[in-house]
This record gives structure tokens, sequence and C-alpha cells, in this order.
């Protein structure tokens, strides 16, 4: 008997974790954490799903983590509280909603959004240096648009995706929109990529920010960033840029589907 | 014979040092560990004044350090980057500018600017957890205004002075703005109390915090602050405000006086 679905909205440091999934022995994820904090305030042992399973390194402000509710299990800030107390440093609960049974954080989501921060110029950051990619020197941002406009929609984004992909595997995935902002950030600016898509491919949004930087670097013409695209293997595409730029922002469901009862 | 003043715009992560000032020993200070790093770039031994010696724990986004050069020390891009490189973590030197000789950066400073970031609410801040404070709760934006609106202008801030003067120095301040913007820094939501001032007593914008926060916070009535300036004694102001919220923002100078000669 299920009594719903429980969504946490979920924000950590990725840099305390070694990824989101959970992982023998005695290693730091942020699964982990919250399943144990869930096992102690609601007495039973919990299996989550979440929206997106980042890397090691890689932060979220938007992450959901999904789990069946029981009877007695009501979502509630309490909860939201404890399980932020518990889990220790690094990871914050923000909120926590309902859903209706059989809701899947990973199945229903419709879209995710991820953030990469770049910091340019000839001086390092310092109050972001912890959330931004330091790419020293000078960076085109228009360029860098333009090469990022080639990404927009349905593609095969096999020249994105870090792990080999089985052949019977599908690596089409649909980019619904890609920005480029100046952003001052505690005082510091920075260049923030905006990706948001259905699904993403391993590791796919820090291949395009590895690839967009080359271009906005002037190592190579935005145009290079289609022909990347449709070459179809890895090594066709610019670096994977480092995990600590990343951010999982934002995931959206059908309206509707979660629900605030506290 | 001196070849004018060299000043450095140096930004440093408070959490990693005992205060600006240099200490005896082996304790991490701003000031120290650039000396150091001047020493070792320059061949001689360098002292430094800074615009404001800030606290244990209170960051610098626009700190300027000045020393006398020597004929053969232009100011250069190169020397912020090595001495960037050699002060280690947790600090770094922004721009370098030249000065004429006998330029001071604490006694020619016209106007210092000072953060101070809160957030409030029920989920503690995840990335700014370094630079702001968490009071929990709700925060009357208005009621903190109004109770800031006091403060503007010239008066005898002793109430917001944590050490004691002497009674022949004066606690004479001017305040000439004070703002308090929502703003959302790193995807989270906080307050930003911004102060400008000529020159400020020890611990002042701290004290200056915690007090607009006990109104904010709804402890007290917006006339209070003006009762508790009025009262000219310590204990008539709230609280001091935890060093990690605050940020030396930006130090104004006489048009002219700094000169970018790289």
């Amino acid at each position: 008997m299920s009594a719903g679905t429980i969504a946490l909205l979920v924000a950590y440091d990725g840099s305390r974790f070694s990824g989101f999934a959970r992982q023998a022995g005695d290693i730091a994820t942020v699964q982990g954490r919250l399943e144990e904090a869930l096992q102690v305030v609601l007495g039973r042992s919990i299996e989550t799903v979440c929206a997106g399973r980042t890397d090691a390194g890689v932060h979220a402000l938007g992450q959901v983590v999904s789990f069946d509710a029981q009877g007695d299990e009501p979502p509630s800030a309490k909860l939201a509280r404890s399980v932020t107390a518990l889990a220790g440093p690094g990871i914050v609960v923000r909120d926590v909603l309902a859903a209706p049974a059989g809701f899947s954080a990973r199945f229903d989501a419709e879209s995710r959004e991820y953030r990469y921060r770049i910091v340019g110029g000839n001086t390092p950051p310092l109050f972001l240096d912890r959330v931004a990619w330091w790419s020293k020197g000078d960076l085109d941002v228009d360029a860098m648009r333009e090469g990022a406009s080639h990404l927009v929609g349905e593609h095969d984004f096999r020249s994105f995706c870090v792990t080999e992909s089985a052949e019977d595997r599908s690596t089409v995935r649909r980019i619904e929109r890609i920005e480029v902002a100046k952003a001052v950030e505690l005082g510091e600016e920075c260049l923030e990529l905006t990706v948001v898509g259905n699904a993403f491919l391993h590791s796919m949004v820090r291949v395009v920010a590895g690839t967009l930087v080359e271009v906005a670097r002037g190592r190579r013409g935005s145009a290079w960033v289609a022909e990347a695209l449709g070459a179809g293997r890895r090594a066709a595409a610019g670096p994977t840029a480092p995990a600590h730029g990343l951010t999982l922002w934002l995931v959206v469901y059908p309206d509707g589907l979660l629900v605030r009862r506290t």
C-alpha cells in the first residue's frame, strides 16, 4: 500500500561528495547521506530516485529526490529540517512536496536546467572558486553564443557524451534552450551558460561547456561546434569542462504533479 | 628616495585568516601573507598600509593595500600575478595601481563601502554559507530600511562601537548611505545591507547589522534604532553580527590619485 510519493527539493555542494549515486563503503555520496538521514527520521529503510545523477564535484541547487511514502508520513517542513540537520554539512533540503503514488523524480521530469559558470580574465576567482571554472584569458561571448546556437534542437549528441554508449541506446537528445549570460555573482564577473533539455547524456553539459569555451577563447570558430556535433564521435568535440563549474539548477514536472502540503 | 607608491586592489576570503593585521608567530593574516609574498617578489622587506583593518573572518572584495615603491618597481600585472600565486589560497590581487609618493591607502581614502549579507527563512544557506549570516525566520525588509534611515548622516556612533574608546578619541562618524536590497546570489535569496561612510569604528558595521536584524525580526520597532544611537553606550544597540557576513566592498579615493600604468 502506498500513500503517495514524497519529493525533496535538494541543494548540495558537490565538492564534498563523490557524486549523487550511493556507493559501497565509506564513500560520501549525496544519496547515501540522504537515505541514512531519512532512515533515522522515518524509522525504516528508504530507497530514493533522483532527477539527475550528478557526477563527483557537480553541485545542485534544485535536485529532486523522490521516495514512496507510507500512510503516516506526510510531507512536512519538519521533515526538511530534520533531514537537513542529519545529512550533515553540504546538503540542504529546501522543500518537501507531495506527489501521487508511482511518481518518479527521474521518469516524470519534463525538463532539466543546468548552469555552468566560467570566469575569464587574468585574476582567479575568489568567492566563486568552488562554483566556477577559471578559464584564463579573454572570452568572446558573441562567438560562444553563435557556437551554442548550433546545439539547440533535437540532435544525436554522441560527440558530447563521455561514456561510450552501446549501439542500441539512443544518444539523441533535445536541447530546448542554451543561453550565455554575463553575470556578477558575489561581486565577481562570470559567464553563466544555461542549458535546458528533456534529458542529458553522461557529462553532456560539461562537454558542451568545454567545447563552447574553445570557441570563446578563439581556438576554434563557432561553425566548428556544428562540425563536432555532426561527426558523431567524442574526439570531435572539445574537452570535458571541470565538474565544479556545473550546477543542476532546476527540474520541471508537469503542472500540478507536485503539491505543497505544509 | 621614493619612486611613488604602489597600491594593490586585494580580495580575500576572511574565513581563512585571523584578520588583516599582521600578528606575531604562525598566525595566518592577510597582511602577513601579502608582505611575505612581496618580499619574495621584490627582494626587500615591505611594510604595507591598508584602507580598512578587517577583523578575523571578515572578507574583502576591494581592500586597498599600499606600500612605497623603489625606482625599479613599476606597478605591473605581473606583480599582481606573482603576489597572488605566492600569497597562497584565499588571497587574490585583482589589480595594481600607481599613486604619488606619500600616498596612504588608509589616510587618503575618501569613503569606504561595506556589505553585510543576511539569509532569512527556514532553510540554511548552502553556497552562501561562507559569506552570509543565517538569521532564521522571517525578515521585515521595510522595517529594516526604516530603522536604517536613522543612522544616515553624522552621528556619535559610540553605541555601535565594540571597543571602548578612550574619552579623548572621537566616535563621531558620517554614514553617507545605507541600503537594504533583496538579492539573489548563486541562486539563493539574501538581503544585502550596504553601508557607505568616510570611516568606521571598530565592528561598527557588524553592530549596525545586528541592530537592524533585531528590527527585521520584529523584536524591536524601527524607532528603537534612533534611541540606541542616542543612548551613547554599546549595551543600548543590538548584538554584533557574525564576521563572516561582512565584506569590505569598495574604497574610494580622490579622482586621479590612483592610475593604472600597465
